[in-house]
């Protein structure tokens, strides 16, 4: 360990190294539950790409794991220390270093906050959609890690359609540059799009080229409250089918409404079991709203909410915004589920999660990315009662069962890390895990970056 | 070639093989100019997954190389033959497997024509966007298999971005599936995107599973004409940087104009130096249109010509349409480039290449999907004419190079194919090269798959 500390300090300015061990273990895990973090042997926090480089020759030649990160608010462990490892931390290589409205790219070094290039990008009349709720403060290297959604995907699509180009420096320290600055390009295999989503097992993240779009007008919204999950989702389906390009489709269901209710007095009438919300950034969202409006009820909604202004529309999103904080004060603790199905199975995915509650006798509200099929089963729990949190374990299994059942996805979003390793293989197959890995070790031969994730 | 032919026979309807050499000769090769091919040992017809998984267990065995095509209307000799090998026709694998309007996807098979499927679609009132000029006769195969792009791409985006999953044949006959029929999902590395654009050298799509939009209004057209190539492209950028949306944004420089003038009469002054089209599929395209032609005017344009309707609408691209015949009279042979430069440097990539054609005493007509920043110079020759033809190939070269000085690509949608392989290396870099030649060996590691191509 000293001479790991001497190596990277030959590189490195005094203050980009952290050894103490309480500061340490402040950073050995992310936001995930139930993952287990091991103990690091240094924290570094890098200002250059030639810091990250020194420490990845370090790592290499000494054989030590490194674990990136950005601002650990991942939620499958993906970011979690090993034990021995370098927690390499890039929240500090935050510089916005170029916006461009005429290419619509932004060049962002990994650390800047996802609402911090937002709103800079805001002030230029431009527009960078991918908004995961924890948008103030993940980090543009960390949603590129995970592939990030948000609540925008349904329209504008998630993180990993808006990476033009990587600047990335490998296991072995040197540096790759991906991809591109223009509209379009194919030269070569696609490497840009095998970093999106690759949890720092392939290489780290040092700079990107992003694109942007011209900011839409404001959206309005629309609240929509139905007597029974499946009526929402049947709305959801024919809101598609009739053609909408709704720049936000979400779904709450009735343990969620109830603790958003009791957590906030949001006033939602008891009989409500599922409450949808539908937002059109279109130059008339009254119109399309009006339309949604009438399927909704067609589909059995009890009532329909319009919003007539940006504020009113704020307002009925504030129920969604609360979701998770009013689900974790049920019990003591939660773990987040993340199971994509399509959208045509989506009235399946919500009743069969309710019955998986029904049969390990938890709490578990879902909230859902509706328009995309992307449910999150959130499972409340006590994690200080052994046999409440096995079960909670065993639904949180039974709800990805299903929706490999269903044709969808273990993880829409919040990626695999270490929380669903084991699930990966059921939902790739032997071939697709093997290709995976022989990917795996062309990047990474020693088998030092972020070791024990994905796989 | 004997042994080769019976080993395939044995896993192959009669009529799924051809072995005559004229047939065989007549698929040797695509339809760029300048590239190479070979003289095949076979030509392989399958209708099935299984039929493919033989053939590429026989050519592992004996390895043989294999080359895959969709309908050889690629511009950079990425399907034509090498000596000896097997030629894999996808095109009899043409059948639609299923469209969905709720989940907005449909899965094909590889041969299936793309305008095929777009017009399939269109009946249920959905898009499938990429619209590659060929699209009559090239097939999804071809385009997944170049990440092809077209004209919507300005708005919609090219291939790559409506491929959500693929089912292909390994080089050793495995089958792997990848991706997703859901909206979205991160569950390991995105092996699609790889397959996207590899130009047939990392496995054999034989199924793809891809994303529809619903189908939008129909486009309203614009002609600007300008006095010079840098008014129309100053046009470009303005009508970018106020945040338009256009859903084609197309550009002619006066060599393509003439050309066309002449072909079919379009009676355009003869001192129209450059012709931007513009098109907005947009709830009001009219409104949008004016405002982009009072942008047209501000930089120059000397007349606005805005379409009334569909019928107009058409008449106007004729011109775009007719570019490439056109420039082909002009000259017994042409070279189609590729360049893809960012938007604002549109105009130094068309005077560059302006002075690159006066430098070599030629003609070089340049058509361009501007509003991506991405040029086609066509470059006229007669071959039979040996100094004209090297000048034609150097001018070719020096347009590659001038696009990669301003910060573009060497191939904004046509590949690589043999025709670019030794500019990929300079775009790429050594450390570019090592990694997806690291890429070609996990995947492919007899380097069996379309030999000779790409790198
Ligand atoms: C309240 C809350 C709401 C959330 N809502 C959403 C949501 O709506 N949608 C969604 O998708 N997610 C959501 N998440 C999950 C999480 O915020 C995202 O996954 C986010 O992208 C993580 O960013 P981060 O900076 O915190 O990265 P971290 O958690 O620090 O890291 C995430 C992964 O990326 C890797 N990584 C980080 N930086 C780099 C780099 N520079 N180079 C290489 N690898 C790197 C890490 O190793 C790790 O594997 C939510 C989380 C919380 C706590
Ligand atoms: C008049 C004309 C206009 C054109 N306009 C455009 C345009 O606007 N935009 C554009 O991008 N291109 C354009 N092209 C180029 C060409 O049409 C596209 O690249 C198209 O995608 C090729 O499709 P194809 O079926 O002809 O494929 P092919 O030419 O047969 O093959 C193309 C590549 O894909 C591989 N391949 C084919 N099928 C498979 C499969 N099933 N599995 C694996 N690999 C496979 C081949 O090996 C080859 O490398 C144009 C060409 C012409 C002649």
């Amino acid at each position: 360990m000293d001479d790991l500390h001497a190596r990277l300090r030959a590189g490195l300015p005094a203050e980009a190294l952290q050894t103490d061990p309480d500061v340490m273990a402040s950073y050995a895990h992310d936001m995930a539950s139930f993952c287990p973090a091991g103990t690091p042997a240094a924290l570094v926090f890098p200002r250059t790409v030639e810091q990250v480089q020194h420490v990845m020759r370090v790592a290499t030649e000494l054989r030590v794991p490194v674990v990136p990160q950005g601002a650990r608010t991942g939620l499958s462990g993906g970011a979690n220390a090993t034990d021995g490892c370098i927690v390499l931390s890039l929240v500090k290589m935050d510089r916005i270093l170029e916006i461009d409205p005429v290419d619509r790219i932004a060049v962002v070094e990994p650390g800047v906050v996802n609402a911090v290039l937002s709103r800079a990008v805001d002030e230029l009349g431009l527009y960078y959609p991918p908004d995961p709720s924890s948008w103030e403060t993940c980090t543009i290297g960390g949603n590129i890690g995970t592939a990030s959604g948000g609540l925008c995907c349904v329209k504008y699509g998630v993180t990993a359609e808006y990476v033009l180009g990587l600047d990335v420096v490998l296991a072995d320290g040197r540096l790759l540059s991906t991809g591109r600055r223009t509209a379009k390009g194919v030269a070569g295999y696609d490497l840009t799009r095998l970093f999106v989503g690759s949890e720092g097992s392939l290489g780290i993240v040092v700079k990107a080229v992003l694109a942007l779009r011209p900011r839409p007008p404001r959206q309005l919204v629309l609240a929509a409250e139905f007597g029974s999950a499946a009526a929402a989702c049947a709305a959801v389906c024919s809101i598609m089918e009739a053609g909408h390009t709704p720049s936000l489709l979400e779904l709450m269901d009735r343990t969620t409404i109830r603790a958003v209710n009791k957590l906030a007095n949001m006033g939602l009438p008891d009989t409500t079991e599922a409450l949808l919300l539908c937002a059109f950034d279109t130059p008339d969202p009254a119109a399309d709203l009006a339309a949604v409006g009438e399927l909704c009820t067609a589909a059995g909604a009890a009532q329909v909410v319009p919003a007539e202004d940006a504020a009113e529309s704020e307002l009925l999103l504030k129920a969604r915004r609360l979701s998770l904080t009013a689900l974790e004060t049920v019990k003591p603790a939660t773990m987040i589920d993340d199971v994509c199905v399509p959208r045509t199975r989506l009235a399946a995915m919500l009743d069969g999660t309710a019955a998986i509650a029904e049969k390990y006798g938890l709490t578990i509200g879902v909230c859902a990315h509706a328009g995309d099929g992307n449910t999150h089963p959130v499972v409340c729990f006590d994690h200080t009662d052994a046999d409440e949190a096995r079960r909670a374990r065993e639904s949180f299994d039974a709800i990805m069962a299903l929706g490999l059942e269903l044709g969808g996805t273990i993880t829409g979003e919040h990626g695999v890390g270490t929380l669903k390793k084991e699930w990966l293989a059921r939902e790739l197959g032997p071939v697709g895990v093997e290709m995976q890995r022989g990917i795996k070790r062309t990047f990474d031969p020693l088998g030092i970056l972020n070791p024990g994730k994905v796989f």
